[in-house]
């Protein structure tokens, strides 16, 4: 991919990205949550981008941005660019935003290169679940899976999503027309990483092959609580030791097994005072792995674990909770694309899963879809820390330019 | 130990400390702190009980109601006996109250018999800490080791300690001459156990050796606090891993080492959310021995091990608090006496160590000082579930009967 303006390309997609960070809820902090008055900027700055383009431009009913280029030859089915502008709170300013700064200059890339394939561009409403607290609000009404009964969900101060989209200026009636028309190629999204992994192997991107499945359970130890000074050892009946030796046992199997991701991010105690036995001891568990069957085998054994360490000390064992998500494997045709472009450009096709769930995962539902990491220094996000390294944003443009090469010679 | 009458004097003891129960801030549950309302109604009751064992009663300045029978022979030198009338909120009938309504009945038997040991008993004011957050108030006064500067001390309303005293009629400059002058033999404290260990043994009494010493501490290990999902466990530092290996620690080194006993009651994690791996987890610890180097070599182990698990998975760790209290042993010869005289009642003279804090343990730095533990059923207190046996209550008065008389034989 030769192109002496790639450099520039990057600083812009970064600078975009600084900009839009502004962009806020909350002054000098970002904060941008579905449909909510900062979401207007951000529209208006990318519309004059995508204008710019030549693009079409306009706001589905979900409040997704969209812009399509013109038909430039025979083929007349698109391919797809975007990411998501919704914002956790206190955010980076790369998570999401990147994919359609990106997305932008691959437009014009495309463009330039004279490339026989339409584009359209979207730049996803709702993806991390802040407000609503549903996430792929976006996604789910452009891959045409977006229920009504979500209308009827209340943010913190009580408006309806309905509401929200009215106020926004839309109509909710109509977010059944967001829907995909079938002349689509595919979807690529560009996103940062979030985790340290090409860090830690000092590489500037890999291609998703897919994002893991995942298994969150809750369970609930129920031991005695007692006096921490009259009650000797051995008549103890403690729910934090029980909890405490499961916890090892989920880290030591995730150890062991390759490529799972296990973790326990949550315990709360009954009483939880310094001088008294813990009586109940609840803990929140999830596991990820790309392969369900590992997956669901890991996390029954995990519950094997900790009812025969309750069983054992004579405890009770509760489980309060078990939601499933299966694995959504990235399309093979494209994400070999991916890797090629990735070699053609002098590095090591890195694949890799994605632990975190992206609006790819929704649309790969619906169209072909490949996914493209950028590394995330010190694997920092969802932090106003979160950054990239200009050099991986210039090699995320040469890999998406490579890979639309590729898509348009196959069709052109 | 013949007396017809001991079945009666164990069931008014027992009923006595049901009606004291009923003695409470709120209404349906036992309540009962430092100087409020209802401890105008104990003394009510206790004053007309004392008097009618021909006691001279007062309240001294620190709130404790003290009656003292008069001399009956050459020796002048009197017994003390008695316990605490305060509670933790929602209590049991028993913890503290027993060892009063106890002494009224030994204190009569001792007239009974015709002992020539003159007795004072003791309804101490406050041992639990509720109002003021310090606890032993009452014992302090007559060990002579209350510091003024506690008057200062504020209860959750605001109110001070000095003027909760005026509230209650009492006049806190006279603190001072709450203190025991030096004619006393000794002080004995009739408890329940407020722990399993003469359950499990089924045994009714036992004398205790001492009241174990504790080092109490707060550590904090911090990770780094990393999405759950992207981040893979080669690269985690996981607070709460690192704390769930050291709690494992902690478990066995007090199973290890006779007697001792080790927990880790409280445990806060940062953020503790489920899809966050714990980017800090503080952890409180309590180690108790009657051995001081036992206890202090414990925790110095439990501190170094901590320090290894940190630094081997790459965590900061520190060290927030830590405060000694050392072991208070009771005198040998009064404890011997207790031995004996369970022994000469035909049980097995059982010593243990109080894993608990008691008045004892206060009276000790002043006055020869033996304790008498009853058997907890179910190990319960500091609940309304608390408890004692008929049988159990009987075999006290019986020990705490054989003990007078032999006290009375050394000085009669």
């Amino acid at each position: 991919m030769k192109d002496a303006n790639l450099p520039d390309r990057a600083r812009r997609a970064i600078a975009e990205c600084r900009c839009i960070a502004a962009m806020s809820e909350e002054p000098g902090r970002t904060t941008r949550r579905f449909l909510t008055p900062p979401v207007r900027d951000v529209h208006a700055l990318l519309r004059v981008r995508m204008e710019a383009l030549g693009m079409v431009v306009g706001t589905d009913a979900a409040g997704n941005l969209r812009g399509r280029t013109k038909q430039n030859g025979s083929n007349r089915r698109r391919m797809i660019l975007g990411s998501h502008i919704d914002t956790v709170p206190d955010a980076g300013a790369f998570d999401g935003v990147l994919g359609v700064t990106l997305a932008l200059e691959l437009a014009e890339l495309a463009q330039e290169l004279k490339l026989p394939l339409p584009i359209e561009l979207i730049a996803f409403s709702e993806e991390e679940g802040m407000r609503f607290g549903v996430p792929f609000l976006g996604s789910r009404a452009v891959a045409g899976r977006f229920d009504p009964a979500l209308l009827a969900l209340k943010d913190n101060d009580g408006a309806t999503l309905e509401a929200a989209i009215r106020v926004f200026g839309l109509d909710p009636a109509q977010i059944d027309q967001a829907a995909l028309d079938s002349d689509v190629l595919g979807f690529l999204e560009v996103h940062i990483e979030q985790g340290p992994v090409l860090e830690a192997e000092d590489r500037s991107v890999a291609a998703v092959t897919s994002i893991m499945g995942q298994t969150r359970f809750a369970l609930q130890f129920f031991g005695h609580a007692n006096h921490a000074g009259t009650t000797p050892m051995h008549l103890r009946r403690d729910a934090l030791a029980a909890a405490a030796e499961w916890i090892g046992a989920v880290e030591a199997l995730a150890q062991q097994t390759e490529a799972l991701v296990a973790t326990v991010g949550r315990l709360d105690l009954e009483p939880n005072a310094g001088n008294v036995i813990p009586g109940s001891a609840r803990v929140g568990c999830e596991v990820r792995h790309a392969d369900n069957d590992v997956r669901t085998a890991a996390a029954a054994n995990l519950l094997a674990q900790a009812r025969a360490i309750a069983s054992r000390r004579g405890l009770k064992l509760e489980q309060i909770s078990q939601t499933e998500q299966d694995s959504v494997p990235m399309d093979e045709r494209l994400t070999a694309y991916l890797a090629e472009a990735i070699e053609t450009e002098g590095m090591t096709p890195r694949r890799m899963t994605s632990g975190a769930g992206h609006d790819a995962m929704v649309m790969a539902a619906c169209v072909p879809t490949a996914m493209l990491f950028l590394r995330s220094p010190g694997g920092i996000s969802h932090h106003p820390d979160e950054t990239v390294r200009e050099e991986d944003v210039e090699a995320a443009l040469r890999v998406g330019g490579k890979f639309l090469q590729r898509l348009a010679s196959e069709v052109g």
